[in-house]
């Protein structure tokens, strides 16, 4: 499978570990080759070479904008949609909070329909600013009533892995009268989005996952152009403003996707990940996403048939459509299961209480690896190599 | 008076560019010379090799603190009382609308007090949350009355170099029953504040400016022990929760300074600003001070003794105690001045609507690079170089 695999190559544009067989790009991404020279001129040959003047000289104002219009290639976003900037909470609060302000002005109320699989800091931010309607992810259509202000949903369960059908949703949303925010954060870049073709409203996403912007990436936020003459960002920050140079004491919200900016854009971290995004130069979505069904699936099928069938329950689901590049198995002992994985080299992740999660970032993750995981995983089951008191000692990172 | 300087070799921890004499450090720091090996070690060594390791085994997780105390010891903070995170803006919004919700709480209203001479951001921050009343910088103190809530100061007016009394005017508003929120965006790492010392309530600050933290670099936000548990932020994120790993969807605040966090934490940017701020390793705080206090004395010496009294009104107090570590020069031909000087290699910046403004970063700063800046202003001045179309073409950047 890996010698017919047209993605093969692009592998080589990481820098992976060798000893390692690594699932975990859905919580943080591997590192691009061309990464630490990009690192290194931006701070040896603009900041200490250029000082100020890098603001000009290096492009840097732009960094947000140029960033931005490279995820939304990957998700399906019309020019000047897209900017990123700050974490995935802040850009939330964001969005959450302008669509709301948009609905009250309708009179809508500020009733926000989201489901139990979602993000628990999502779910923080959403019962900060409004009034949370929490119902099972399976429930979420005919939840669309229509005193719902706005629907805010992850696309994929991080924990599950279930997808949404973004379609469906927006639409039934559209037809009573409300918003859609999207959480793009186990979407962009593990498979197309077309945030454009299903008309959402609004999105966010995370840097450091599929993205491979590096532990703490800027995250990402999407105005549909529609929506960006009226969006009220609640953080109303300088490089907000429609001219910051005129150190205003008054507020002027700057015009298009800009408004959702806030501060002074963090060159470093967005340098670093303008580099890592040309890994996705000239790769083709539909090829990543036929990849990531057919890693996920074969690592459902081998499970199935390679380790005891009391061991796990498959908690993502079969059909690939209805699923993102992750798979959940379920088990009381996933903890100590994880663990005594990554003690063998095969890293996945924990996620509380009971599911050991696996993802399978399309761009460097190989059909062997799939296998080689599951031969280990099936060993460590079969011999009971998990169940050692130094592997419930507890860490675990998203 | 290099000769003489005891921080004189301190200069050799900064890469500084050999035909520039930078006079804009309270806009972007320097970049120190151990930047760059801290940022290939955390790409290559950390992420690339250790991937999602390294949260645990490169101290990731506990950078935002590990700074934030590196801070805290510039700006007089007790321990575990300051984190560096996200923007300064972003950091200001946290902190005046968990201020303002504890003295709601106490039924005093919403009156947040500030100055013309804030930056307009901070104003804009405030505006969105609270009931503004701006006063003039002189009015601050006979302004806290009763009524106020909060006030909330930008230390050092990063127009005119003004520093306020923090000491009297956090007495004043706690004589009345008002909190304290300040801005040290252009203070900490320029002279000693000691936030413990005058009893203040809330901070923020920027780590691009004196603190070298790079373009961009995480601000920080501290909270006085006596209100962290109390404290509130508006901004509900999984890393200010108690127990993020549970993934609980119920937000409980963490203890202490960790619930003013947000999202995952900026490790690249983090680690670049971590290892900038060992510029400040055994380095006196009133020797920073007393260099910063010469610099900007002899600057504005020689600029009445060299230049044409007629060319420039002063803007920045005489009595270094009422400054920071900048002078400002009014001319209404500032901002053509400054591109000349800056063609000359004297890098200040212009602050609308017509102050050329200059910082001296005590740490790298020379008495010879003084004398050299009159210079190049009196031959800019005298000459009518600065008069040229091409000088009038506009960008800058705080």
């Amino acid at each position: 499978m890996d010698r017919q695999d047209a993605l093969a190559p692009i592998r080589e544009r990481f820098r992976l570990p060798a000893d390692m067989i690594y699932l975990d790009g859905n919580s943080l991404g591997a590192m691009p080759q061309s990464v630490p020279d990009a690192v290194h001129e931006v701070v040896v040959d603009q900041w200490a070479a250029h000082l100020i003047k890098g603001w000009n000289d290096d492009g840097w104002m732009d960094l947000p904008h140029r960033v931005g219009s490279r995820i939304g290639e990957l998700i399906g976003a019309p020019p000047e949609s897209v900017a990123a900037c700050d974490s995935t909470s802040i850009n939330l609060f964001k969005l959450i909070s302008g669509a709301l302000r948009i609905q009250e002005e309708a009179s809508r109320g500020a009733v926000i329909l989201t489901d139990s699989g979602n993000f628990p800091s999502d779910l923080y931010i959403l019962d900060s600013v409004g009034e949370l309607r929490i119902v099972e992810p399976d429930e979420v259509l005919e939840s669309i009533t229509p005193d719902v202000a706005v629907v805010a949903l992850t696309e994929v369960d991080y924990g599950t892995g279930r997808r949404h059908n973004m379609h469906a949703i927006t639409e039934a949303a559209h037809a009573v009268g409300a918003l859609v925010v999207w959480d793009l954060a186990h979407s962009a870049g593990a498979f197309p989005v077309d945030l454009a073709g299903v008309g959402a409203d609004f999105a966010v996403g995370c840097g450091y996952k599929y993205l491979n912007g590096g532990p703490g990436a800027p995250g990402f936020v999407y105005i549909a152009p529609r929506h960006q003459s009226h969006f009220e960002n609640p953080l109303k920050g300088w490089l907000g403003h429609a001219q910051p140079f005129d150190f205003s004491s008054e507020f002027r919200p700057a015009p298009g996707i800009s408004r959702a900016i806030v501060g002074t854009p963090s060159v470093i971290g967005l340098t670093v990940m303008d580099s890592a995004l040309t890994v996705f130069d000239h790769v083709s979505l539909e090829q990543i996403a036929a990849k990531s069904a057919k890693l996920t699936g074969l690592f459902m099928d081998l499970i199935r048939q390679r380790t005891d069938p009391e061991a796990f329950e498959i908690l993502t689901p079969l059909i690939p459509e209805e699923r993102g590049s992750q798979v959940s198995l379920r088990n009381s002992n996933a903890y100590p299961i994880v663990r005594a994985l990554i003690e063998r080299g095969v890293v996945g992740d924990f996620r509380a209480p009971d599911i050991a999660r696996f993802g399978f970032a399309p761009l460097y993750v190989r059909y062997v690896d799939v296998w080689d995981a599951v031969t280990a995983i099936a060993e460590v089951i079969d011999s009971g190599e998990w169940n050692q008191p130094r592997f419930n000692q507890r860490f675990s990172v998203t």
